[in-house]
């Protein structure tokens, strides 16, 4: 068993409209000295599996047919054992 | 100059119906041993200040008032300095 941590962003070079509207709101707020603000998703999710290599590749998989939108996104993950837990 | 990267997630006693709807696209592809997927927001700003403490506490307050809403979310980040970056 896995727990997976998947970090979904925007690439660098797509116009994030949400982070430019929050951003906004945090200035609004009176905190000038934030920039550069950009939303992405978090995605946390288990894997009941017995191989890293294998949590790894479905995590990949998903991630490129659902989870990412490949043209436009970038996605990292984190992958942790969660054995010794009675799974 | 720091850059945080904040993660934002829904309470675990929270129901999470979009992770929920993901999950069972998930595991509509086949990958049937995909369980307990939340969907939180990922959210990276840059904080133009010299002091780190002063930066985590810019943050918790954005994050109090407007990334997060503190009866149904968590959230937890990490900052980095960006300082040698000519800032």
């Amino acid at each position: 068993m896995y727990k997976a941590k998947i970090k979904v962003t925007l690439r660098k070079s797509i116009l994030d409209p949400q982070g430019k509207a929050v951003e906004h709101s945090i200035q609004s707020l009176g905190y000038k000295n934030v920039k550069d603000t950009r939303i992405g998703k978090f995605i946390e999710l288990e894997i009941d599996s017995n191989s890293e290599v294998e949590a790894k590749k479905i995590i990949d998989e998903v991630c490129n047919k659902l989870l990412a939108n490949p043209i436009m996104e970038d996605y990292e993950f984190e992958i942790t054992s969660l054995t010794g837990t009675g799974k």
